[in-house]
C-alpha cells in the first residue's frame, strides 16, 4: 500500500480527490467512512482553505437568543449560532441572553483596532538596536508606503518599538477592513522587512525574523492586553437588582463580591483572564462562522469589572482586548460558515465591527449566566442533566 | 412572528424540531438555508451535546501524514485529519511531518495527568483561612472517599491549597481515565464542597464559590504551566544538520538562536507560550474529533527548547503543560468526530494516553514547519500561492 | 598607583585596613572621605557580612508609631525605626499607624513558611525526566536525611517538581528557623544535589544546575505569589466608616471601588502586586534591621482585596506571599541593625514570627495610608511640602 | 509614659529632637541606644529626606572594583561602594569585575528613559472611555504646556493610553534630568489631571485616581519591562573562551546551554527576570547612593540573552528596563551617599546616565560570577567559607 498521501497537480479540489483521499484512509485504517465525507458543497470553494481536501467535520449547531445587542455597529435582537459539541453551552448561553434581555439589553463598543506582524531585528550590539530605533522613527512615512504598497485594504498605522538586548523587536499595527488580516499583515511586514534591510544604511549586521514572539499570534499575552490584537471590543450590562433576584436567585452584592474573589484567584495564578468562560461562546461562534479558531488562544482572554450602582443593581463588564474577526475572506466564505454569517447579517464586507459586536455581547451572555451558576448549586446539576456525567 | 426559539419539551433532539428551528431562523434572517441543514446522522445522538439543535457546521478536513511517532501509547506512523478553514495549515503540518519522519519520528512523553475544579472558601479572617488548610490536609481521606461517590472513574489526586487575605482556593486534582473530565470533576467538588460546608466544624463562616479562577478553566495561566492541566505531554525530536539543511535550508545553530531570541519576545511581552503556533495543529485535530475546542485556550500553551547537540543537529521539544483531551464523553461520540478518532485508532475507553500523544506530536509537525518559515523568506510567498493574501 | 583594593590576608576587618581602603579610594577619586569612614563599632563584627570593610552607609532613620498589632506573635503596640531617605515616608506610614489604631489595630497571620533552592537536573529527554521525578518521591525519606544532616536547625518539608522539556526542577521547601535561610538551604541543597548525583541510578545523564530560577530567588514571580518564599503572611484591617471619613476624607465604597479599579491596572499590566506602595516600608524595615534588602524584589509583591463589609465599614487586607525576614544570622547582628531589632523586642532566636507580623503591619499601615492619597488631592501636594519637587 | 512620638514643630530637624525620640525609644523598649544615635552630620540636612530623624543605620560599605567600563558616559575604570550586609556578595562583584576587566569590559548603553505617574479616569461607560483617548490625542499639545508649567526640568513626551471597560489609564512619560523624578512627575501630573477634569467638555462623569496601578511604582510588571520606566540600560560582553576556562572553570557552550534552561524556569514561573541576581548589586548600590531603595522591586528586572559567538566566545547581555536612578535630590545629597557617589564622580546634575551605566555594569559582574557559581560546585562552599552558615 503507498504510503503518499493521493494528490493531484492539476486540480486537487474535486470529489473524486477526496474520494481517493477517504480511500486511502479507509485502507489505512480499516474504518469505513460514511460521515465525514457528507458535505454540501463543491469541494472547489475550499480552494484557499485547506489542503488535501477530504470531507468534514459536522459540527452541531444550536441556536441562542434572542440576544439584544445596543451596538453602533449591531442593533437590535439576534439569533446567534453557535457550533458546539459541549452539553449545557448552548443552554447557558440562551439563559444569560435571557437575563440581558430582561435588562434592556447589552452594550457593546469597539475602542481599538489593529492587527500586526511583529519582525526582530538582530544586531551586534545594544547601540546598533537603539540607533535603529531612531531611523524607524525618521523613516516611518517611506515604511508606510512601502507596507501599503502590498494590499489593497490594509493601512500601516504606527509601529511599535521594543529594545532589548541587541534585538529590536517591531510590531507593525495595521487596520485591515473586514478581514481578519493575518495574511496581508504577514505579507506587508515581510516585503517591508525586505526592504529595510536593503535600505537601512549602517545595515542589519546580523538578520531579522519575520516573527519575534511580540506580535504573540495564536497566544495570549500582556502585550495583547494592552496594545490590542484585532478588535478591541467592551461589553457592557447594568443587571437590576430585581432581575438578578428572580433570574439568578442571588443578590447583586454576592455576584459582584464572587468576581472580586475570582479576580484575586485570576491574579495569583497569571491567568490571561479575569473572566468566566469567554473561550465558551466565542470558540462556538468561530467555529459556525469561519473564523480562524486556533485564534481562540488570544480572542478569549478578557478583563472583567463589576461594581454595584448607586441604585442598588449590578454593572458588569468584559474588555476583550485581542479578538480577531473577519466577515470577509479566510473561513468566511465556505458554505455554512457564510450562512451562519448571514444569519447574523454578518456576511462579507462593511460587516466587521457589527460581527465583532456580537461576538462581545454573546460572550457576556456566557459571563452572567455561568456567574451565578458559580455562586449557587445548579451548575453541577445542569450539566448532570444535560450533559454526561458519569 | 414569533421570538421565542421553537422547541419541543418531550423530544427536542429531531430532524423535526432542527427543521422548524431551521424555518424560524429563515424567517428571522431572510436567509435560505441550504447547508448547515446537510447532516448525516440522526440528530438523536447529539443530545448531551447541544441544546436548539438546527444544523452543522461543516469544517473542511484535510489529512496530513504519515505522522512518525514513537510513544508509549501511540507508535508508528500516522494520518492526522485536520478540520480548518486557514489556507497553507494542512499542507505546513504535512512538510512539518516530512521532516519528522525524515529525521525517524517524534518522541512523545505524558508525565503528568490531572484535571480540577477549584471552589474558593470564603473566612471572616485570615486565620480561619489557615486552620481550614489544617483541616483539609487532616481530612483528606475523608474528603476523597466523599469525592469518589460521585464518579465510576475519577480519583482524587491530591488538594493543592492556596491561602490569600480570607479566601482559600481549593485545587482538587483528579484523574479522569478517557473523558477529558470537567464535567465529573465539577459534580465531584460540588458534592465535596457541600460536604465540607457541613462537616468543617469551626464552619465557614461566609460562603464557597464552586470555582475561584484558580483551575483557570479555559484560561491559560502559570498556575497550569506549572501544575498541569489534563495531561503534561512533552514532544522531542532530534533534526539531523543535514535535514535541516535540505528541507528547511537554515542550519541548526541559526534555528536555534533563532528560537532563543523568540523566547526574549515571550519573556518580555508575558506570553502563555514561548514555541511558534501550536494553537493551529491543536484546534484543528479538536475539531476534527470532538474535543471541548474552547479549551485550546488552555492547551494550546507550550514551553520550547531547543538545543545544538554535540554532534551538530538540532534537538527541538515542546511540553504542552495543559492538554485536555478525551476519547470517550463529550462530543467524541457524533459522528464525524467519532470517525475522525477512528481513524487515528484513538476512540473510547483505554486510547486517551494514545490521542494525547498525536496531538502533541501534530503540534511539534506544525512548529517545526514554522521554525524554517518564520526565518526564511518563504512565509508571506507560501500564504500568497495557498492561502487568499489580498 | 595601585589598582588593587588594598586587602589584607591576615585580618581585612581592622580599622587599619578600613583605613588603608579609604586612602585608596580617596586617591582614586580625588574626594576626601568624611562621612563613610564614621562607624561606631568595630570592623571585626562585618566579618561574614562584607568583603573590603572601608566604611558605612549613614541611611536616616526615622520612627512611626505607635503600630497596634493583633498577632498571633506580635501584640500591642510597637515603634518602628524606618531607614530612608525618601521624604514623606515616614510621614506616610505614622498616618496609617494612627487610622490602624483609630481602627483597633491591624491583625496579622503568618499561613505559610518555606525556603527555597531549586537545582534543575538535565536528562537526555522527557521519560527520563519523568522517571527522575517518581525516584525523588520514592526516595523522599531518604533526601531528608541528607539534607538535613548539613545543618542544625533547617527541616526538609517536601519537594516540589516541575517538568518540562527534558528537564525536571526541583523547588526544596526547608523551615529555617530564625534565619532567613537561604545560606543553609543553599548548601543543603548542594550536599543533596550532589548525593542524589551519585544515588540515582539510571544516572543524570548530563548534569544539574544549583538553580534553575525556579525559586525565583531575589525576583517577583508567580510561584513565589503561589507556593510561599520566607513567610506568608496577611494583614487585615476593618477601618470604620466614621474613622475613614475623619482621618481619609473618602467613603469606604470611593475607596474600595478605587482599590478595584486599581487591581485591574495590575492585572493588565502583569504587575507582581495588586497593592499599593509595599515595598516602601518594607524596604525601610529591612534597611534598618539588616535583612538582606535585595529581598524586596520578592518580598514587596503583594495580593490586596478590599471590601465594604455588611455594616458599612472597610475590610483591607494584604497577603504577603514570599516575605524573607531574619531576626538571626545575615545583618540581623550589625550594630546598629541589632538595635533596631531590639527596639521592637525582636532579636535574636525566637523572634523571627514575631518580626515578619510588624512587617507586615508596617506595610498595611503604608497601604491605608497612600491608599487615601491616591484619591484625593493631597498626594502631590505633600511631597511638595516635605519633600524635595522642584 | 507619654505614647507620642516627640516632635517639635519649630525644628525638628535639629540633635536635639533626635537625642529626645532615642531617649522615648528607649524608654519604651528598655534598650540602651549606642549605635544608631550616631551620625556624622547635622540632622538638618535631612529635611526633605526623613521625618522623627532619630539616627541612622550604619550599613557596611565594601568596595568592588576596578570594574572597566565602555559607556556612553562612564569610560574608565570605577571602584563601586557597596552597601550590604551579605557576607560574600563583594566578594563575588569584585570577582565578576575581574571577569570583566580580562575580558576588555563590559558595554552598557541607554536605549530609553521616562518617568512615569499614570491616573486612571473613570466614566459612565467604555464609549465615553474612548471617546476621552480621542479627545487626550488631540489635546496633546496643551497637556504637555500645563505638566511642563510646574517643573523647570520635567518633559513631558508622550501619553500611553490603555483603556478597559468604563475606565482610562493614562500613562503620562516624562524625562526628567537628573532626578529620579518621580515626584515631580506626580506634581505635574496631578496638575494635568486636574486641568483635564476642568477642561474635557463632554466631562469626567465620575472621577479619576491619580494612580491605577498602570506605572507600577515599586512592582515589577510587563508594562514597564515593555515600555520602560526610569532608564532602559543594556550591559553586554564577550567574555574570551580562555578567560572562562581560567576564571570559570567552565566551557562558553555550558555557560549559555545553563542560562538557557535558567530562561525556561522564569519563563514557566511569571518571572519578572530571567537573570540570576541583579538585585544583590543594584540594592548594594543603591543604599550606598542615596537612592530610593525600594525601587529594587523594578529596577532589579532584567531581561537576559547569551549566546554562543562564531568565534565560540561568549556574548552576555542584560537589559535592565525599569532602572530608576538619580544624581540629584532625594537621597542623593545625604552625608554618605553624597560621598560614595562623589566617589563614582556621579554627583550633582549631569551625571545620571554616567550613573545609570554603571549600576548596570555592576549588575553584571554579579551575574557573571553567580553564572558561574551556579553551575559549579563553588557557590554553597563560597558562602560557607565567607558568609555564616549554619
Amino acid at each position: 500500500m503507498e504510503d503518499k498521501i493521493p494528490r493531484s497537480k492539476e486540480d486537487d479540489y474535486s470529489n473524486e480527490m477526496a474520494k481517493k483521499r477517504q480511500v486511502f484512509m479507509e485502507e489505512k485504517s480499516g474504518v469505513k467512512i460514511q460521515h465525514i465525507n457528507q458535505y454540501s458543497f463543491d469541494p472547489a470553494i475550499t480552494k484557499g482553505n485547506i489542503e488535501h481536501f477530504t470531507g468534514v467535520a459536522q459540527v452541531p449547531i444550536g441556536i441562542a437568543g434572542p440576544l439584544l445587542i445596543n451596538g453602533e455597529h449591531a442593533k437590535g435582537e439576534f439569533y446567534v449560532p453557535l457550533a458546539t459539541s459541549e452539553g449545557t453551552l448552548v443552554a447557558s448561553y440562551n439563559r444569560g441572553m435571557k437575563i440581558i434581555q430582561a435588562s434592556g439589553g447589552v452594550t457593546v463598543t469597539i475602542s481599538d483596532d489593529a492587527m500586526q506582524r511583529a519582525p526582530v531585528f538582530i544586531f551586534n550590539n545594544a547601540r546598533e538596536s537603539r540607533d535603529f530605533c531612531i531611523w524607524i522613527n525618521e523613516n516611518f512615512e517611506r515604511i508606510k508606503k512601502v507596507a501599503e504598497s502590498t494590499t489593497r485594504v490594509g493601512k500601516l498605522r504606527d509601529i511599535e518599538k521594543y529594545h532589548s538586548n541587541k534585538f529590536v523587536f517591531l510590531r507593525f499595527n495595521f487596520t485591515t477592513g473586514d478581514a481578519a488580516g493575518q495574511n496581508m499583515t504577514t505579507k506587508a511586514t515581510f516585503v517591508v522587512s525586505e526592504w529595510i534591510m536593503k535600505k537601512y544604511d549602517p545595515g542589519v549586521k546580523y538578520s531579522y525574523i519575520l516573527d519575534g514572539n511580540i506580535a504573540t499570534d495564536k497566544k495570549a499575552s500582556r502585550i495583547n492586553m494592552l496594545h490590542t490584537r484585532g478588535k478591541r471590543v467592551t461589553a457592557e450590562i447594568v443587571i437590576p437588582d430585581p432581575v438578578i433576584r428572580e433570574h439568578l436567585r442571588q443578590s447583586p452584592f454576592r455576584l459582584m463580591h464572587g468576581m472580586n474573589i475570582s479576580s484575586v484567584g485570576a491574579f495569583m495564578t497569571g491567568s490571561q483572564s479575569n473572566a468566566n468562560h469567554t473561550a465558551n461562546g466565542i470558540t462556538a461562534l468561530f467555529i459556525a462562522t469561519g473564523q480562524d479558531v486556533a485564534n481562540v488562544a488570544e480572542s478569549s482572554a478578557a478583563i472583567m469589572f463589576t461594581e454595584r450602582t448607586k441604585e442598588g443593581d449590578l454593572y458588569y463588564s468584559i474588555t476583550i482586548p485581542s479578538l480577531i474577526v473577519a466577515t470577509f475572506g479566510g473561513g468566511t466564505g465556505l458554505a455554512t460558515q457564510k450562512e451562519c454569517l448571514e444569519l447574523l447579517g454578518c456576511h462579507g464586507k462593511g460587516k466587521v465591527n457589527k460581527f465583532a459586536e456580537i461576538v462581545a455581547a454573546t460572550a457576556m451572555a456566557g459571563e452572567i449566566s455561568l456567574m451565578s451558576a458559580i455562586g449557587a448549586k445548579e451548575w453541577a446539576s445542569s450539566h448532570d442533566a444535560m450533559g454526561r456525567n458519569r
